[in-house]
């Protein structure tokens, strides 16, 4: 690993405020309604630092959107570990992305929009959604080929499983006084994940 | 029924093409970017004449939102028919709901963004969507109270169940060309059928 001088170091600080900042602000207003200004003020920098970084807007919400989807794959590893039955590494794979959601509930609000709106991404919606939605696939494909899972299409299982997760992070405090729930608490969140380990084992299993 | 005059019907068509050349420009550009204007050049009037019917953009967007949830809470009648068991109830009011969104994509899109961005809203959320989440809580309310169903939060019902039918309708030509897919499709749409019937039973099922 290379040393880093120390305004090199204070860069990548940098950097990553600005990013950080930045999932903050496009979740809470979106793309449309997201200003640089808004991201300059929250990392308490001008808006000439973050030119610096990133050239503009969509710049900066592609490198937040690659960001997202690069921590999801990154979590997902535990879930492709080939040692795992195809039932399991679905369980521990959904697992991993509702731990993620969870704890960065930024992230499952600019992926929930991306759903409703892929206008930011102009010509490639899974410019960077492809490298989260092949980890899936591989695990459901590997089930299909055992004949562990009946034969079950990739997007039944981005559909009808791994939206309730988004939902779910998303929902907590929007659907009425009555129903609101906080999505981190343990309890809440225990009985979740068994919803949705419930739902994943009924979308796959061969019955 | 009262007769209407020939102007009260011209009225009465005026508004409804409105609505729905309405709905279509807020499905796709969403709150922020859509202008009266698109809505008016759609129907092939003039801006003023749009503000005769509705005052500005917000008071279109909520009679565009309040039409989808009165259109949900109408289809769910069938399912509330107390002759049928609570599982066949549950069947029958997602059902409903996946044909209503099947025909009227732009509403599933409407609503989808809901989920993400509650701005439009303000202060009440469920000003509109109320009216049809107490349909789905009526059902799932009589099948934990008779024992058919476990005790299950509606909640877990809304995200774990009622969202996959969003995810299905929206997401059929943004998940990358291999994964493309048409939602009306009738055996398409017979697959997620069965999908989302093998989840709401996996979901209230006591085990």
């Amino acid at each position: 690993m290379k040393t880093q001088t120390l305004p090199q170091l204070r860069g990548e600080m940098t950097r990553r405020a600005i990013l950080a900042e930045g999932e903050r602000v496009f979740a809470e207003l979106g793309y449309d309604r997201a200003r640089l200004e808004d991201v300059a003020q929250g990392v308490g920098i001008r808006r000439p630092s973050i030119v610096h970084h990133f050239a503009g807007k969509q710049e900066l919400y592609d490198a937040v959107e690659a960001d997202i989807y690069a921590s999801l794959h990154a979590c997902s590893r535990a879930a492709l570990d080939a040692d795992l039955a195809p039932l399991d590494q679905l369980l521990a794979l959904l697992d991993a992305w509702l731990d993620l959601m969870v704890a960065r509930p930024t992230a499952a609000r600019i992926v929930q929009r991306l759903v409703a709106d892929v206008s930011p991404r102009h010509g490639n919606p899974v410019h960077f959604s492809e490298l989260a939605l092949v980890d899936l696939e591989a695990v459901v494909d590997r089930g299909v080929r055992t004949g562990a899972f009946r034969p079950i299409n990739i997007m039944q299982v981005v559909n009808g499983v791994a939206a309730s997760t988004l939902f779910y992070v998303c929902n907590g405090r929007q659907i009425g006084s009555s129903r609101t729930y906080d999505p981190a608490d343990p309890k809440t969140l225990a009985e979740f994940r068994a919803l949705i380990h419930r739902i994943a084992k009924a979308a796959v299993s061969a019955e």
